[in-house]
């Protein structure tokens, strides 16, 4: 009765049984036994990254936009170490991913050969789950556990760590042979209840100041729409995430005003307010620590409500706010909310939130520039706004000199944004080329800063290999920006020419035009408005990968 | 009496006063306090790279050359782990590293801002140190004890968590102002007793076949001549380390058999041996395990002896175990000593490692080779071999391509020779770069596998900006070839075209030469020896830094 399933083959079985599609894997010996099942196990795709942290990356863009985790392969402790910064992203975003680390066998652990390190130290910062497979016969349970784990709300990283030796030998029980596992049960969202909203709904309907904060792995346009209809019911303003994971975004989605990156401006958004709903979002807090800056966003005498947290249903926890509101406002038709009769001292917050959809936007077209008008971070954003494709997915790293493009864009057709979740750069490319694998019937663009690029340009090699349709503009203003901005703020006696040769990108400049070809995908250089228009359209006419490298110059 | 000195400025001043000459950066938000410093502390030269992995390999080349630390500046959990693999790969090279990371400010760690991670869980699998500052004033002090632990023998990654807010108040202390730091003791390899060597001595003189087991972080001539001069007179066998961390080499020095790569060859190597005695190296270990394979190399019924730990003084012991020898043979004449009268059954060992010096060794000339027939992994090892500039450093990251080079050398110049000490690849080029920035001198080549090139290709970029002489060889074989070679071993059932696809670096091929053109290095792309012997002249006669693509086919 017994089979003679090697481990490494279980693996692939069990997840693809799961309904997982693709391993991005940059394997070594100790995960050769499941690479050699990739030919037996065909219903998985196996995708090669050149760099550990363009398969992770990968992964986590995959898991944005299909809504169920990739498999990673991961060669020990420091393969792991190599792609740890975008799980950290990933986990940050809560992107289901199964993360496979293979580690020496069982029995070679205790002879502290040269790749002996302790995983699980290194995996535990980004992972909502790990577990070490113990016995060939676990695998595949092991591996739907995996699974269950990394999809179960909010989603999370889910890392399996597993040894050499139980990937070559083979089960004993039958019951795990291929295409038999039976899938796991994954667990839904929360309905809202038991979160009590009624806390929330008084404060909505209190006609204080009161900011709804919404964030979730997927702010869709349906949650948006909810959202507003709420604030236009109670006069409320609405805040989306710094960094949201994925947004819907263009032509006929309601705009989301999000929380400022830098500390003083955010705090701004949210002085006055008297209550702070959350949605799926945590507390508001600056990214960053600066001297006489406060780092909890909420202002003081605000009080806090959770109408639901980041595992919760939040399009549901959004309509029955909204129909608590249209309740209290049948209910009461003398309280508080705008439009009654008792506005409150504050109501002219609501004014403020009110602007006609689309007032500050500007239209999608770049007519009004001069093609041979040299290229600026607000120009850049116009021609790409009036280029967008039809259903694109864009992988937002555009850091500093990105600042204009999501505004620009706000009238392109409607498409997915995805921003850099948890602040370690170089997500950028990857996630484009996992958007790309999950959505191969869509155009993917990256808006990337040169800087960020650098960490993980190798992925462009994976771009090319599988022939995605993925077009990355590289945003060159040859400095780390951000950096020099952030040098500026801490540093009073003004930034000396010595640390700032440590935040330029200059002497060499980077050619990310030569790069790109070394990589296998073609490149343009673009300086001026036209040539941008030019590069950009025939990126997006032509199928495959492509590179434009816009020189935008200092934004500041 | 209070100073004014920000903790930035106390950090390199401590760290400068300790001897730390270079800070090896890839700064963020947090660090930048300690980033403005650079300008007020000009006796530490920053040095920018634009990867983590960068910045840590150059800080263990640094230290393998310079025999002492430079100092990292990461950004945070996320920067660390993008430099961990070659901080694993520093720890089992025992290279002094100075790791400082920056983290998010002591009152702002609770916020568990988008940047927030454990730092120490990420810390601890490389680090032989680890504190976090409390306070400014512990900085310089805090500071010097790292240096120390990293000093430490046999040497270690000492990492240092920063956090930000003490980077930008000032010390109220004015002992630890700018220069006026004690530096730290260091301490010195401890002399070889407590050790007792006579065990050792009497297993060496019993006339069983005996080996000696070498390593040390620098593995000199010296050292080598002392051990072969214990083999000549006991007929002992010498081995050395699978991947030294520096190890003398060329023409004068005596050649040093290392352990091999694959355990079925290191068993080979160690069959018949009765006594092991190990000078600074651990017992030995296979690499990986491999199914029917042994994990420990030493033979059944062989005994150890621990002549010196690696925190030993080793040139010491190999010393007192020759003067034991030479002791002995006087005490003894008719001992069990080779040359005496009693050599024992075994005593036929002893021919095995007498080969004259130089016997298998081709002599340094490429003349014999066809300048029109194309490139191969020998033919292109001789060339290099033929044309090595005098005191040469050499960053060997060849991995299976790489497997002639070091025979073909052993009579070049004199040079030192870093291997890839933890196995994790992507060490090569950061390793040569932070060599060069040691050794100014000194000509620096780094031997680098296609597929390793690609973890962290740029180092390229550091190397033009600081216009370092470093020649980066690409030995282009378009695979993971190691790892064709490791399927073929584990997967009995034959490789598949599928599986093999995931370690093929084709479709696209890597051009490197566009690559490096990219980041500011001269390339060149050589096909036959001719050209191969073309590139390097050049690349070897002109200053800073140059790329050979040598496009030497498949090994197997």
């Amino acid at each position: 009765m017994s089979t003679s399933i090697p481990g490494g083959e279980i693996l692939l079985s069990a997840l693809s049984s799961c309904g997982v599609e693709i391993c991005l894997a940059n394997p070594g010996t100790s995960e050769m036994h499941a690479v050699a099942a990739l030919s037996r196990v065909p219903q998985i795709r196996g995708v090669l990254g050149l760099q550990e942290n363009v398969v992770t990356g990968a992964a986590d863009g995959y898991a944005r936009m299909a809504g169920k985790p990739a498999a990673t392969l991961l060669h020990l402790g420091p393969g792991l170490a190599n792609g740890t910064a975008n799980l950290h992203n990933a986990a940050r975003a809560h992107s289901p991913i199964v993360n496979v680390v293979g580690d020496h066998a069982t029995y070679h652990k205790r002879y502290d050969a040269p790749l002996e390190s302790d995983i699980e130290s290194l995996a535990r910062p980004v992972s909502s789950w790990i577990r070490r497979v113990a016995r060939t016969d676990d695998i595949a349970s092991d591996a739907a556990a995996a699974y269950e784990a990394a999809m179960t709300p909010p989603g999370g990283v889910a890392t399996l760590i597993l040894p050499s030796d139980l990937t070559w030998n083979t089960s004993e029980d039958d019951s795990y042979a291929s295409g038999r596992v039976i899938p796991p049960r994954v667990p839904h969202a929360r309905l809202v209840p038991p979160v009590d909203l009624e806390p929330a709904l008084k404060a909505l309907c209190s006609g204080k100041p009161t900011t709804i904060f919404l964030d979730h792995p997927y702010i869709s346009a349906a949650m948006i729409s909810l959202a507003r209809q709420v604030c236009s019911l109670t006069g409320a303003k609405l805040i989306g995430p710094t960094f949201p994971a994925r947004l819907e975004h263009g032509l006929g989605v309601p705009t989301l005003e999000r929380l400022a990156y830098l500390a003083e401006l955010a705090s701004a958004q949210l002085a006055g307010c008297r209550h702070l709903v959350l949605v799926g979002a945590r507390s508001p807090v600056s990214f960053f620590a600066y001297p006489g800056q406060p780092s909890d966003l909420v202002p003081a005498g605000c009080r806090t409500y959770v109408a639901a947290g980041p595992a919760d249903d939040c399009e549901k926890a959004l309509a029955d706010l909204l129909d608590g509101c249209l309740l209290h406002a049948h209910q009461a038709p003398g309280s508080n909310l705008p439009g009654g009769d008792a506005q409150g001292g504050d109501g002219g917050q609501a004014h403020l939130e009110h602007q006609p959809p689309g007032s500050a936007i500007a239209p999608r077209s770049s007519e009004h520039l001069d093609p041979d008008g040299r290229l600026d971070a607000r120009s850049a954003a116009s021609v790409l706004a009036a280029l967008l494709p039809e259903s694109a997915i864009v992988s937002d790293e555009g850091n500093t000199a990105g600042l204009y493009f999501a505004d620009a864009m706000a009238t392109s057709p409607p498409h997915d944004w995805l921003c850099l979740t948890g602040g370690a750069i170089g997500q950028g490319l990857p996630v484009a080329t996992g958007a790309a694998l999950a959505c191969p019937d869509r155009p993917v663009i990256a808006i990337e800063a040169d800087g960020s690029a650098m960490y993980t340009f190798q992925a462009l090699w994976t771009q090319a290999r599988e022939d995605l349709d993925v077009t990355t503009i590289i945003l060159d203003n040859g400095a780390y920006e951000v950096l020099e901005m952030e040098l500026m703020r801490v540093n009073a006696e003004g930034a000396s020419p010595h640390a700032n040769a440590m935040l330029e990108l200059r002497d060499p400049s980077l050619d990310f035009v030569s790069l790109a070809r070394g990589l296998g995908v073609p490149g343009q250089r673009a300086e001026t408005v036209g040539e941008l228009r030019e590069a950009l359209s025939k990126a997006f006419a032509e199928p495959g990968p492509h590179l434009v490298q816009a020189a935008v110059g200092r934004l500041f």
